[in-house]
């Protein structure tokens, strides 16, 4: 079966990663926009075009199912995808299985710990991880986090730069709250998902890839093999600047 | 005489800043490429392609010279827009200016003082200020800074995360040599050009604004009256979500 990855750029290939290691059978079809990375920091309407434009390319190479494996564009344009992708093809995004994700590790939490979502800005400004976590919880923050990518991205992920960064992002709501769950709200944070749970000890800091996984397996039926499975690349960029090559997490 | 200033985002302004205060009697037109920015990760071919599209929208509102406030365009796709633009109007990089300010303050330290450029790693890659500088000086270094543009647009200019990161980046050269020139060979870093300076005691930090102002007048004959100078603003993505809203330096 051939599986659809999309992000804006490279930070996709965590969930990539994950989705490659538990099912093996699968051939995966990574598409990374390169020429247009980043979506974070772009219109609502600009990302809902380029993300329509990225399903018909996934569509065209003939793959059964779509990851979107980029928060901007499933907060964003989720629908735009699928109405490009066609019924046939389901279309999962990082939101819900991110959203499930936290709110099953709140559950060893009591009701008055927090849910922080870490994410970019126009994750943050879209609402949606905030509206869809308030429905079950009833304390949800979320903190755009804009310099944490392009610090990945440097290769600092164990910088004290990076953990100054961190800091200021997350020190407010660990001194008042001494437990929580943190949500990776964007896929380049696992790269720092240990840098995360050292700013947040006894909270815990939940990456939505395992949870994406399963929704994988329930919308398509796809069993779980070990191995490596085979992807194939396109970037829409293919000589854009690789910002950094980092081992994954 | 109406001037345009093209840069991918929002970093020319402060040459837009500079050339209004000195020529009031001009009407600039501003293109930032909000929908394609930032061009330091882009590829060559893409920043050529970009460029030239933007020369073109300039061209089309009537634009009698061309000031390219970006140095990545600069550095990669200077004849691509005078292409675009037709040869009855100039254009005006900042690289040129940017080199000659260097080379002006480098008169005042003996010759074994280097000259240390910091840009994108787009800018650095294309080897364009060093290859220029060392035609005139013995000793250059170009140091690719991509942390500083986000921390910048995060409103950070003077946040012990920011000196801490500038220190990265030119600490070495510091602690080799007591005094030089350092080039801010981005549009962006004028909004940070203290940080740099208290970075590097002893040493001149240069703008090339105020070259930029000097090859615009001589280029064009404006002549300089004081006041403010009229802009149109246009965006390409005029809905993106702006980075930063700070005082111009």
């Amino acid at each position: 079966m051939k599986i659809g990855v999309f992000d804006s750029g490279v930070g996709g290939m965590t969930v990539l990663s994950e989705l490659r290691r538990q099912f093996s059978s699968a051939h995966f079809v990574y598409l990374g926009d390169t020429a247009n990375v980043p979506y974070g920091t772009k219109s609502s309407a600009q990302v809902k075009r380029l993300s329509a434009a990225c399903g018909i390319t996934l569509r065209e190479r003939g793959v059964e199912c779509v990851v979107v494996a980029c928060n901007t564009a499933s907060s964003i344009a989720l629908e735009e995808i699928r109405e490009a992708c066609g019924s046939a093809i389901p279309v999962i995004g990082v939101v819900e299985p991110g959203v499930s994700a936290a709110l099953a590790a709140m559950s060893q939490y009591p009701a008055s710990s927090p849910v922080l979502v870490l994410a970019t800005k126009a994750t943050v400004k879209s609402g949606l991880y905030g509206k869809l976590l308030r429905e079950k919880h009833p304390l949800v923050f979320e903190q755009a986090c804009p310099l944490l990518v392009p610090m990945i991205e440097e290769g600092w992920t164990d910088h004290p730069v990076l953990h100054h960064t961190i800091e200021e992002y997350v020190g407010p709501y660990r001194r008042r709250h001494s437990a929580g769950v943190a949500l990776l709200g964007c896929t380049h944070y696992p790269w720092i998902q240990a840098a995360v749970q050292r700013a947040l000890p006894g909270w815990t800091v939940v990456n939505s890839a395992q949870a994406i996984a399963s929704v994988l397996q329930s919308s398509t039926g796809l069993q779980p093999a070990t191995g490596a499975a085979p992807v194939d690349w396109i970037f829409t960029d293919p000589d854009a600047i690789p910002g950094f090559v980092l081992p994954l997490p």
